[in-house]
């Protein structure tokens, strides 16, 4: 484990969470960054007939705000947070993650990567979804998550994916 | 202007461009940092069939990456980045961003914001893709970029709001 990352983890807060409940709800107001120990989580929007649309899973490892324009702009999110499974997470106020970037300056480099890496992350799955087919954006989650076929309800995967349950079914049959 | 950004335009080289050239094609790899001087810019892909998507738009002010995955992962780009008007662009190639993050370490905070200006942008844009309807979407933009209607091809426009150029065309002439 990097250095920046072990002194993170140090001065975070520990807390557990139950499936299904929410780290964040559309109109609440975000101040925390989060670390997933253990679990899975999604972020989702309602559309605008009220269907709820997964725009992204996060997992073991992985670091997301609960909802990054509500943080950074300081307004109401438009974005719910969710549980997907029990969870321990590790959660940071932004008060202490602004005094920590002082304390320590390579955490600003950390945190520039994980920045990154949410780019990376937004933008392919963004253009997988312009010029991908179903059968290719099914393709290329399988190949790095192919495991969440077990630990979530495939409604959400195939939401995340912008197909219906019924294709992803049928995409998921026709390999096997 | 703030320090970081004056050594920063200090440091870059300046480049003329005519409307409708290009600045990365698919298949080449992205090394280079963009800066607006002068001029509008936009990058798209190509859909499955064929037709061009416009993703974002850049214009005075603005930094960007010809192809921002292409240049983090070294790999060939996707995307296509082209001028939409004659433009002034100042650019850096990334081994000299690198020289200068180390000889001035504000820089990173500097990178740090515009970093999270972009995923603030392409997440509102996300989000307003899901949430709102396509009258929504064009108030929405118009709050922002009213004049690109005086500077660019409104079916780009179009394009980036994910509407047709006959509801942009309806959607104008309901306002007038």
């Amino acid at each position: 484990m990097n250095e920046a990352l072990s002194i993170l983890l140090n001065k975070g807060t520990s807390k557990s969470y139950s499936k299904k409940e929410f780290i964040i709800r559309q109109g609440e107001t975000s101040n925390k960054i989060y670390f997933v120990k253990h679990g899975v989580t999604r972020h989702y929007v309602l559309t605008r007939d009220g269907q709820e649309k997964t725009i992204r899973i996060s997992l073991e490892q992985d670091f997301f705000y609960s909802s990054i324009v509500s943080y950074f702009k300081n307004e109401a999110s438009y974005i719910y947070c969710q549980c997907l499974t029990d969870c321990d997470l590790i959660y940071w106020e932004s008060s202490l993650i602004e005094e920590l970037f002082k304390e320590y300056p390579d955490l600003e480099t950390f945190k520039n990567q994980q920045l990154i890496n949410f780019i990376l992350e937004k933008h392919t799955r963004e253009i997988a979804l312009i010029t991908q087919n179903a059968e290719g954006r099914y393709q290329q989650f399988c190949k790095t998550r192919l495991d969440l076929f077990n630990r979530i309800p495939h409604h959400i995967i195939a939401s995340y994916l912008d197909i219906t349950p019924e294709t992803l079914s049928r995409l998921r049959s026709k390999k096997s």
